[in-house]
């Protein structure tokens, strides 16, 4: 075995994920979609999610094709004194692609699989689940099959391509793959998620504000943009999400690898002297393996547990990822070694250390996804707290949900903390990369659980509007509510993996900009550290007015329908639900500019003033960005499961309740006053879990691969 | 001139301010209460907060006798290698005795001067404002007093009865003044916030629930309960808040200090070798002076604009101080010199430059202030950005608050980290703390024109229950407003100072460990700061859901009074006053202890693992707690202010809201459903801005002095 035939395989890896991927995006698209209303609801909603990614593709086209000339001239002055290429403009272009084209394909096989769930729900729960899991393999599949495939070609063409370049400059060059995707990703998320939070938001409260007319209902003009939004947000935004995670910690992991490459010169390894560049792509690949087989056990029959399926599928690839980790790691690095490396200096490391790092990391993402689980379950104390505030009033149900976001940073905080201390303590700087990487590994299967949920959502909206008989909504609703536990855990695993992704790009970004410590006792630091910290909140500051003004856009254009529009109230006449899309679509595009824009500029202002701020600026933005993302999802998914717990009625205590209730039933269920507030809660909860939440994530992502960018250069 | 006579003068001036604020009490004791309804209510709200306070020492004194022992037996066994004695419980105790004093003098001050000014109010403006600013200063004056007179006491003490202690020992064992007022201070501030928002929020929804009570009636049994709370919470916790601050940064800056002593050992200068030790009491001192001379020029004769004269008051107050900080630094250090400290090394400083770092303070508070103003006013586009977003419901009110509340941590964040940067340049560490001592020397007069407003707001409570005639409330509600401007100025300083006090403490902390660096690379101080930044979220949270669970108390009560107590919706019977105030009072004892002990321990603990890893901890929770707090704060203010806004009739903009609003009125007011909304966005701020978002300011400051007083243990 050598370098140049494991890199062959990898691709291999990453073709297979694109072939399984194809063949059930075939099985899909030939199953029955059903009655001709529930065809034509499809096709609108499938229309409008195309629409918008067109025009958001072609505004992000300029921009990748002025960032992309931008980093090959930066790169091209600089040439030759640094270890960079001004190739890293077309890494920048490549990565793009791929990360527009998993978001593309996710959407495409969304949109088809929707409403071939609701028909599949006519005749059962089994083949609903089937349908929805496969949407959403296909969309987990092209996720990690392009990012391997994309980072495997790159690393194939420059090593073999420029036989005088060192594996430094490679890998540089290849970081632009991750500045491509991750600044897709930035924007495909920002902009999905105001998208479909302007929808809506704007098609509950136009609703509301024009009495009787509820979300779903089809003479609510706003209700396709809000089912595209479930599409274009929740399934392409997950995916980009995941795809720039994915991908940053494989980078990550490469850059710190080099540090091993003179240290294992003449060894007879699997990859030589880049055997620990190599490795995190190894188990990239063989993850997609183990993915692309877990999700064959993801299958119920009539009257079996669909929960039970997903949690077979997902835990089980993850324990064999496991084991294969020890053989793959023992296999590729030797059983022991010393070496020297930029920032850690002279230290000892073990195989079994780097898998005791990858376990550290896989039990870390499973213990945030407890605890994450614990704080929004419709089972435990903190929903049941929130919806008993709820009685008292809007108000208590805010402030109620608001602190339980704030508890649950708590212990994701800590376990992040000891997780950080575990992973370096078993392998330095390269344990904490790896570590994220073993959390990420496999990511097919889990982004498939993940996309699963929006698409049974979107089947259910399509029952609605088509008026199906009650029990196909009632399949697709549980059919949603199954995933959720599998999802918690899966939130868990995009969290911990951002911020250990993040931290990996942190490390490597140091021993590229030649940065031995980051000392926040210097005034520089610590200044550069508050303006980080101080972004999250900026960025989502700008997030939540954007949703804020979308919706109130929407809403008054559902208010001039109604007006000019004779018959639609009485459902007489149509409505014209493709100005309400191209609102969503106009404000989603608009909107996501200025964020985005500041993400990117931010951090190549301040490295070029003074690069050690620019580190205390990504410790900054990295820390106080994954507590306020916690913080804001969390609170989100509290706020809407205490309703959905209020909503499937709820009883109160009487001992607690006893004197205040004494007029009132003791039963809160739809309709109440503690569902009307709890009702706010989750409206409040909405852009806070699905927008500014999620973007934050990818936030800190792509702050700390910029710099690792313009590290070369500074 | 020598060390002695100086602090003998010190001491001097903190008697001064006592003096007036003695005889400012009398004046205002001397004034007439009015008539017996106001004198009965004056007096139920006087009980009140007597008691609570007396039930508050009583469990404090237990925690700060044991405190006390603990800090004396460990610095006992320590004592002889380390730099420290067990007087640090005794000074720990006099700090937590000044500390408790101010504010009780500030609470017996304000429960007099609420139902004078009401009186007051009947008669015009101008007699109301003198007496509520009158009120306002013996809070101020005291703080002021207590702090400079203990702490000189201390010096004089320890300096000159042990002559055989360097300064730095002496200086160590000071600190521990600082500790006891931060931690009397964070109980204060925590209960005093659970208290007037558990009654504040529980009278509003009972209020509510029971329909037709509103929270001022005399009937609302939480009525007495609430406007106990402004005097607990609002004037005796903010004054707590200001005693820490404004000792946190004299001890900073005095450890700082004796890192001049050998530079300045033989020079002639008017302290000898420990002049910039003495330097910051000498700053605070003459800022007493100033103070007490400010107040004379807030008077304003009948028809006469009070928003003048306090600005007057304030703002001649701090631009007399710069003047005279600059002959005081002059006079107290050498035009230039040269230094070795712990932590900096060698460097070269100049008076000039550390009067240039108490300007940049002094500006920065400004600035900070300005921003605050600006997100917060009911004249800015914020407000009316939340108020305009009400009119689609509660839910659109507050996001719109928490993107205004997150958009506005953006600003003071970039002051901050000029300051940082600033400050130091112009006199490296030295400087940052300085810049807060500089930002505070006139806090005598700061916190008269903070405290006016809860006496205010008070006095209007009482006209609305004694039934006064409504040009009564009108004036005292003008007088509220008044100090809005003049108080988020104040607001600025507050946090601003908190920033930079913890920073020097910090500082200090770092030289007393004798840490060089704290390099955030390193894997357990990255672990330490993400611990440290989550500190501020479960604090929040531990604050939030105690006013969540303390208020359903008080709405059970409310419901049981009305329930029981036949004729008191009527208004034949009268409520039972004291049970609220007992449920209240109970509330924030019991809720106080977790969060309390959590800010004490932390530190302790992590510190005993790994001082480095306590070094992170405390710039983790430093940057963290200082934008979670703006956030709050500021959202908190702008959701009140957006409330007040629609109360006063807001013309909504024709071309925004035209079809929307077709079967509407373009007015929305008092009663509206936008206002319904805004009223919700209120009171989810009431927890925001009164307990959590203070209590954080706090937190920062307690747990860095909690590290320095443990710094010669570790």
């Amino acid at each position: 075995m050598n370098a140049l035939l494991l890199t062959v395989l990898i691709c291999c890896c990453g073709l297979v994920a694109l072939s399984f991927a194809w063949m059930r995006t075939r099985w899909v698209s030939g199953l029955e979609p059903g009655t001709d209303r529930m065809v034509e609801i499809a096709d609108y909603i499938a229309r409008g999610a195309r629409a918008f990614l067109r025009r958001e593709y072609k505004v992000l086209s300029v921009f990748v094709l002025c960032v992309a000339a931008l980093l090959a001239a930066a790169n091209w002055t600089q040439n030759g004194d640094v270890e960079s290429s001004p190739l890293v403009g077309v890494s920048f272009l490549v990565g793009a692609l791929c990360s527009g084209g998993a978001g593309f394909i996710g959407m495409k096989v969304a949109t088809r699989a929707n409403v071939r769930t609701t028909n599949a729900a006519r005749t059962g729960l089994a083949p609903a689940l089937n349908v929805a899991f496969s949407g959403g393999l296909v969309m987990g599949l092209s996720v990690v099959g392009l990012g391997v495939l994309g980072l495997g070609t790159l690393f194939l063409t420059y090593d073999h391509l420029f036989t005088s370049w060192s594996a430094e400059r490679v890998v540089n060059t290849i970081a632009g793959f991750s500045l491509g995707a991750s600044s897709i990703a930035l924007f495909a998320r920002v902009g999905g998620g105001i998208y479909t939070k302007a929808a809506d938001v704007g098609a509950d409260l136009a609703g509301k504000v024009y009495e009787g007319i509820p979300e779903d209902d089809p003479r609510n003009p706003a209700t396709i943009a809000d089912n595209v939004g479930d599409n274009v947000g929740d399934v392409a935004g997950m995916g980009a999400d995941l795809f720039e995670s994915f991908v940053g910690s494989i980078i990550g992991t490469m850059v710190l690898g080099t540090g091993f490459i003179a240290a294992f010169a003449g060894m007879d390894l699997p990859a030589g002297a880049i055997s620990a560049v190599l490795l995190p792509l190894v188990l990239a690949g063989v993850g997609i393996l183990v993915s692309v087989g877990g999700s064959y056990f993801v299958r119920v029959r009539e009257g079996g547990n669909p929960q039970k399926a997903l949690n077979t599928g997902e835990f089980g690839a993850s324990l064999i990822m496991a084991g294969l980790s020890w053989f793959i790691i023992d296999w590729m690095l030797p059983g022991s070694w010393e070496a020297v490396t930029p920032i850690v200096g002279a230290a000892e490391y073990t195989s079994a250390g780097v898998f005791l790092a990858v376990l550290t990391g896989l039990v870390a993402g499973v213990l945030i996804g407890l605890v994450t689980e614990y704080y929004t379950s419709t089972s435990t104390r903190p929903t049941l707290a929130i919806a008993e505030q709820s009685v008292t009033g809007a108000a208590t149900n805010i402030i109620s949900g608001l602190g339980v976001g704030m508890y649950s940073a708590g212990f994701p905080a800590l376990i992040l903390a000891l997780a950080i201390i575990g992973s370096y303590h078993f392998a330095e700087l390269y344990g904490i990369a790896i570590a994220a990487v073993g959390m990420l590994s496999v990511t097919g299967i889990q982004l498939a659980v993940d996309a699963y949920g929006p698409i049974s959502d979107n089947a259910g909206g399509i029952a609605e509007m088509a008026k199906l008989p009650p029990e196909v909504r009632q399949r697709t609703d549980k059919l949603d509510a199954v995933g959720n536990t599998t999802a918690a855990i899966g939130k868990g695993f995009a969290i911990g993996s951002a911020a250990l992704t993040a931290l990996a790009l942190f490390a490597a970004f140091m021993q590229q900009a030649g940065l031995e410590s980051i000392d926040v006792a210097q005034p520089r630091i610590l200044a550069g550290l508050l303006l980080g910290a101080v972004l999250p909140y900026v960025f989502s500051a700008m997030a939540m007015s954007a949703v804020g003004r979308a919706s109130a856009d929407m809403i008054r254009e559902v208010g001039r329908q109604f007006a000019e529009i004779a018959g639609l109230r009485e459902g007489t006449a149509k409505a014209e639900y493709a100005k309400c899309v191209d609102i969503s679509t106009a404000a989603a595009i608009r909107e996501m500019i200025a964020p985005g824009l500041m993400a990117m500029l931010v951090p190549v202002a301040i490295g070029f003033i003074d690069k050690n701020m620019l580190g205390g600026l990504l410790v900054g933005v990295t820390v106080s960005g994954v507590l306020f993302a916690i913080f804001q999802s969390n609170a989100g998914g509290a706020w809407d499961n205490a309703k959905k717990r209020i909503e499937s009625g709820l009883q109160l205590d009487r001992r607690k309740f006893g004197v205040q209730a004494s007029g009132q039933s003791h039963e809160i269920g739809k309709g109440s006053e503690a569902h009307k507030a709890a009702v706010v809660g989750d409206t409040v909860g909405d852009p806070f879990k699905d927008t500014s939440g999620p973007s934050l994530n990818i936030l800190i992502k792509l702050i700390a691969v910029v710099a690792l960018v313009i590290a070369p250069l500074l």
